[in-house]
């Protein structure tokens, strides 16, 4: 089941993509207390709304929609930094026992399709595609064994990152919740139709260019680990959004280096998931 | 004024704090859309409040509410790194142009007089005496001759940290978002008691004991610029907070070691605003 956040006729909600269409289920379960997407995992929703989409006939042609983040208001976005080999090499740090772990506000996220913003203040601005994984039942100290029971599902981020403004100090933060510079989307494909989250691939595409290409089994600290980790600091609720990390051939590491600019197209795909595609322009 | 986020009966609430009572906006306020703090602030309620505190008799002794973090649910809580030059020479890095920003999560956070928890995992609970500026109005690209004015008011913050995780990586979010180790209280104290940020005293002390030391002026990087570079990044909103960063003294820097365990209380008193004052447990 594929669910996504979106905006129809100037009023969010969300709901199950199926046959190039929505069912929406924000309307219909607005009354039981699930108004947004995350409120349905809060409340372990997934079950109604495969029920609903069994038997719902389809309400608004995709293209219709404005798609927004898959979770427009997750209380956690955790990223991970430096958790492919490639990438860690093309940076030229070294490989930590531990995930680097940096946060992301809600308010730097966009949806498939919406704008990723340039700033003015940079032209440094450099694209990250990565699986995220977005947690259904919360919970703390989530053993390893245990973790995927606790993920809702899987979608696309492109972990848009301000370069210049990334290396100001030694933590990445200031670099990485530009407004409207983390794309997420399309839509989250729900954990069984992906039974391992470690036999994805992914790429990342500017301009139909093939910049970053990867398999998910090459992820340093793996999906559950990443979990397991995360939740030993603090509980992790439904809605949270881990975002995995990205592969090598980053922009700033090619020669000549190879930033975003507007104009330009970025699409990130993962196999079982599907394609965020996002055009670029200037603040 | 003075404004508190606090729970009674078993309810959340905000209010004003006034000859060791509260004047419970969150049950006056309710029907106009003001539930909590934030809300007030985002709504430009403060007038309203402040009208309100004139003339309403106080509805509850302080010491009959759990009081909550002053801002229990802010969109971002931006905390600052190496922002005093004592702080920065204890640990040994070079002081930098910019300031380094990190997050901390809403869910990490513990009113006046809660615990602050020692996770498990640990032994080195650190305190991080600071000054936590609390937005006002919002905005994006303000300018630092005009940042004061976005200001609510301010708060004490007990950055709590866990050093050996914020060591595992070069980044410290994971050291700086365990459950229930940062305490933000006891209050607001509007900003127009306190015209200038930079004229403040700051004491953090751990079993009475005076352990940090600082006046705000020190600051490397002022109130006003932190809110100029933040806003430059992404909006900020009302509510939301900016913790400015900890004098030298940390316990991680002492010889031995200094650092919190269960049965501790510590403090943190910033002059014309008040004492944050917190017992440690075990988790």
């Amino acid at each position: 089941m594929k669910l996504a956040s979106y905006e129809y006729a100037g009023k969010p909600s969300y709901g199950v993509v199926k046959d190039g269409h929505l069912i929406d289920l924000g309307a219909r379960l607005a009354t039981s207390g699930h108004k947004t997407l995350r409120q349905l995992l809060t409340n372990s929703g997934l079950d109604t709304a495969r029920e609903i989409a069994g038997s719902a006939s389809p309400d608004i042609p995709l293209s219709d929609v404005t798609l927004l983040p898959v979770i427009p208001d997750p209380d956690k976005i955790i990223c991970v930094g430096m958790n492919y080999h490639d990438h860690v090499a093309e940076i030229g740090r070294a490989v930590t026992a531990k995930p680097a772990l940096f946060a992301r506000f809600a308010g730097s996220q966009v949806g498939h399709l919406r704008p990723m913003i340039k700033p003015a203040v940079s032209e440094e601005f450099d694209y990250e595609g990565e699986l995220a994984v977005v947690i259904g039942r919360g919970g703390r100290h989530i053993k390893e064994d245990d973790a995927l029971r606790h993920v809702a599902g899987y979608a696309c981020y492109n972990e848009g990152s301000i370069r210049d403004w990334q290396r100001h100090t030694s933590q990445f933060l200031a670099g990485k919740t530009f407004a409207a510079t983390g794309a997420f989307g399309p839509w989250l494909v729900t954990a069984d139709e992906i039974s391992d989250p470690a036999t994805l691939t992914l790429e990342t595409r500017l301009n139909g260019q093939r910049v970053q290409h990867t398999t998910t089994d090459k992820l340093i600290t793996s999906v559950p680990a990443l979990i397991a980790y995360c939740s030993t600091i603090i509980p992790l609720l439904a809605g949270d959004v881990i975002v995995t990390g990205t592969p090598g051939g980053v922009g700033l590491k090619r020669t000549p280096p190879l930033f975003m600019k507007p104009g330009d197209t970025v699409e990130v795909e993962i196999s079982g998931i599907g394609v965020l595609r996002n055009p670029v322009v200037g603040e």
